[in-house]
C-alpha cells in the first residue's frame, strides 16, 4: 500500500452529476491527504435514504457534482501529518458525525454533534475548503464528510474511527449510520428504562434498530408500528412484542388511541423512525402524560413541520431528536461492534441484497422496495 | 369554630354565572366537608389569568354556574371523615394540582400531576360527583379542585397542604399557583444548571419567578424578554442580568437572532411564560443545538397549535412544558414558603394591587394593565 502514498490515485466512484439523474459509474481522482486527513480505500459502503434524498434534488442543501454515501466501511490506504488517531492498515469506519474531542460541543458531555467541521462538511469540501476529488477536469464535491460512494475517499481525520479487525467490514459499515442510529437512540438519546413501554414507527433499518437497542434495555412492551404488513415478521425477529399496523384498526380508532390502550394511559417512550410529520404528532401523543418521551429520529422533507398543542408538553410530555444515535463516534463505535461480535446487535439480518458500486443505481432502485432494509455495495471491481 | 362544624355555613362568594359576565358577590350556602374533604375559610385569594380566561368563555372546558379561584391561603374550619393530613385551625393553601401519594403519576417519581381525582375535577364536582356550594337554589360548579372565590370552600384532603404558622396568608396564597410554577419549573423541571444561560419570555409573575429559581440555581446570563419596557426594571429586580425588547430590535434581527448571539450560541434553557404559541416557537429556537431545552409553561389559547422544523429536535433541542413547577404540594410546598420565610424566594414584591372580594371585578380590570403583577383579595366583609 505504501505505493500509494503521497499519490494521486484514479479509481472508480458513482458520481451524482446532478440532482434527479442516474448515478455515473467512471473514474475520479483522489488526491493524497493534507494535514489531519486520512485516506480510506472503501471496502463495503450501504445505502441509505438520506443519499437518496440528496440525489433526488429536495434536500435543500444538496450540491452537486458530489460523491455521496455514508455509511462506509474500509481500510486506511494513508494519513497525512499530524493524524495520530488511525494508521494505514486499520480497519476503519466513516463517521459523517466526527468528533474532535475538543470543541464546546464535545466538552459538553451532552451532545455527539461536534461543531469543529460542520460548516466545511455542510458546503462538501474538506476543512481547508477545497476537495480532493476531480473528475472529467473538475473538482467534485464530498458529502457528509464521507463520500463512501468511491473506492477511495478523504476523510478528516475527526471522521473515522478504527473498529475490530475481526468484524467483516460488509457488516460494520452498516454501523455508519441506520443502525447504530435506531440502537443509540434507544440507549443513548432516550436510555430506555427497564420494564418500560416502547412504541417504534416505521419498521425499517433504524426502526429494527431501535428494537434491538429496547431489548438491550430491558424494555417491557415494544411495539412496532408500520403500514406493510410484512414487516411483522422483521419486527418480532428484532424483538418487538406487539405490531400494529395503522391501516388495519377499527373505523375511527387512531394508532394514538390504539397504542394508549395498549399501554394502559401511553408509551414511556416512542421513537419517529419515519421522517413523516404526522407520524412524528402521532408518536408524541401516543406518550404517556407525565413523563412519556417521543423521540424524532427520522428526516423530513424540506419544509415540512411538526405541531402539536402545547397542552401535550406541560401535561409531562418531552418531545427530542435524535442524530447518529446520540453516538460519539471515535469513543463510542467500537462498543457496538463488540456487541455485535459478542452476538447483542444483529447487523448480518439487515443485509437483504448486495451489489456491487457499479450496479449502484439499481440498489437505489431496491431500496425503494418493501422488502429491501439494507443493500449493500461491494466496492472491488468485478 | 368548632360551632360551625358539620353545619352548613352562608358566606359571600363571587360567582360567574355565565361566560364574559361580571362575577356576582353574593350569599353562598357551602355544605360541610364529606369524608376526605375540608371545608377551609378563605383569608385571601390571588387573581389569576387562568380565572379570567375561563370567565371569558373561550375555556371549552369552562361550565357555569361556578365560583372561580385557585391562589388561595387560609385556616382549616372542619374535615370531613379520614382526614388525616390537615386539622381545624392549620394555615393552608390550596393545591389545585393535588397529590394523593397511591396512583400511578404520584408513584412514578417522575410527575407531579396527580391522577386520583381527575376526572370529577375537571367536572367541576367534588369526588364524590356532586357540588358544596348552592345559591338561588341551585347548585355551582366547583373550579380547579379549589374555588377560592368564596370566604369558604370545600375541597379534597389531598388538594391542601398545611403550612408554617408564621407565613402570612397574603403572601402564601400566591405560591398556590403563579409563583410555585415559575420557580419550579426552573428548579425541578428544568433543574437549570450552575452558570447556564437562561432566557424568560414573558416578565409577569410566573416569569419573573422564574428568574427567582435561576437565581437560585445560579444561572449565569438571565435574560428577559418582553416587549413592555417597563418591565425591564422587574426583571432586574427579581435577578435578570439582561433584557430583551423584542420591538426594539434592529430591523430585520428576530429575538431569535439576538439571543443566539448574546449566549454564543444559544441559550441554555428557555422558558414560555406568555402562552402564545408563536413566542413557545422562537423559545425553543432560541435554544442551543446539541442540549438546550425550552419549557412551555404559558396556557394556549383553545385550538392554538405550536409548531418547529423537527430539525430542531434532531439537532439536540429538547422541548417540554411544566405544570404547578412540577411541584409535588403536599410534599414540597412547605420548602417554598421556608424559602420565602428565609429571603431566598420574593413574593411580597408581586403584590401590586390589594383589593377586596367584594371588588373582585375591578381586580379582573386591574390584571389586564401592564403594572399589575398580582392583586390579592382579602375575603373578609368589609
Amino acid at each position: 500500500m505504501a505505493s500509494t502514498a503521497g499519490k494521486t490515485i484514479t479509481c472508480k466512484a458513482a458520481i451524482a452529476w446532478g440532482p434527479g439523474q442516474e448515478l455515473s459509474y467512471e473514474d475520479v481522482e483522489v488526491a493524497p491527504p493534507k494535514a489531519h486527513e486520512v485516506r480510506i480505500q472503501i471496502y463495503y459502503t450501504g445505502v441509505c435514504h438520506t443519499d437518496a434524498y440528496t440525489l433526488s434534488g429536495k434536500d435543500p442543501e444538496g450540491a452537486f457534482p458530489v460523491i455521496l454515501g455514508h455509511e462506509g466501511a474500509g481500510l486506511v490506504e494513508s494519513v497525512g501529518e499530524g493524524v495520530t488517531n488511525v494508521k494505514p492498515g486499520d480497519h476503519v469506519v466513516a463517521l459523517y458525525t466526527p468528533e474532535c474531542k475538543e470543541c464546546k460541543f464535545c466538552k459538553s458531555g451532552k451532545t455527539n454533534l461536534c461543531g469543529k467541521i460542520r460548516a466545511t462538511q455542510g458546503k462538501g469540501v474538506m476543512p481547508d475548503g477545497t476537495s480532493r476529488f476531480r473528475a472529467r477536469g473538475q473538482d467534485i464535491l464530498h458529502f457528509m464528510g464521507t463520500s463512501t460512494f468511491s473506492q477511495y475517499t478523504v476523510v478528516a481525520d475527526i471522521s473515522v474511527v478504527a473498529v475490530q479487525q475481526d468484524a467483516p467490514m460488509d457488516r460494520t459499515c452498516l454501523l455508519g449510520c441506520g443502525i447504530t442510529t435506531g440502537y443509540g437512540a434507544a440507549r443513548i438519546t432516550a436510555n430506555v428504562e427497564k420494564g418500560s413501554n416502547v412504541a417504534v414507527f416505521g419498521a425499517g433499518c433504524v426502526g429494527l434498530s431501535v428494537v434491538q437497542g429496547a431489548v438491550a434495555q430491558g424494555a417491557g412492551k415494544i411495539i412496532v408500528v408500520d403500514v406493510n404488513p410484512a414487516k411483522e415478521e422483521w419486527a418480532r425477529k428484532f424483538g418487538a412484542t406487539d405490531f400494529v399496523n395503522p391501516t388495519k384498526l377499527p373505523e375511527g380508532k387512531s394508532v394514538v388511541d390504539q397504542l394508549v390502550e395498549m399501554t394502559d394511559g401511553g408509551c414511556d417512550y416512542t421513537f419517529d423512525c419515519t421522517g413523516n410529520v404526522s407520524v412524528m404528532r402521532a408518536a408524541l401523543e401516543a406518550c404517556h402524560k407525565g413523563w412519556g418521551q417521543s423521540i424524532i429520529i427520522g428526516v423530513a422533507a424540506a419544509g415540512q413541520e411538526i405541531s402539536t398543542r402545547p397542552f401535550q408538553l406541560v401535561t409531562g410530555r418531552v418531545w427530542k431528536g435524535s442524530a447518529f444515535g446520540g453516538v460519539k463516534g471515535r469513543s463510542q463505535l467500537p462498543s457496538l461492534v463488540q456487541d455485535y461480535l459478542e452476538g447483542r446487535l444483529k447487523v448480518d439480518e439487515f443485509i437483504t441484497h448486495r451489489k456491487t458500486l457499479a450496479q449502484i443505481n439499481e440498489a437505489f432502485e431496491v431500496m425503494k422496495q418493501g422488502d429491501c432494509i439494507r443493500a449493500v455495495l461491494t466496492m472491488k471491481d468485478e
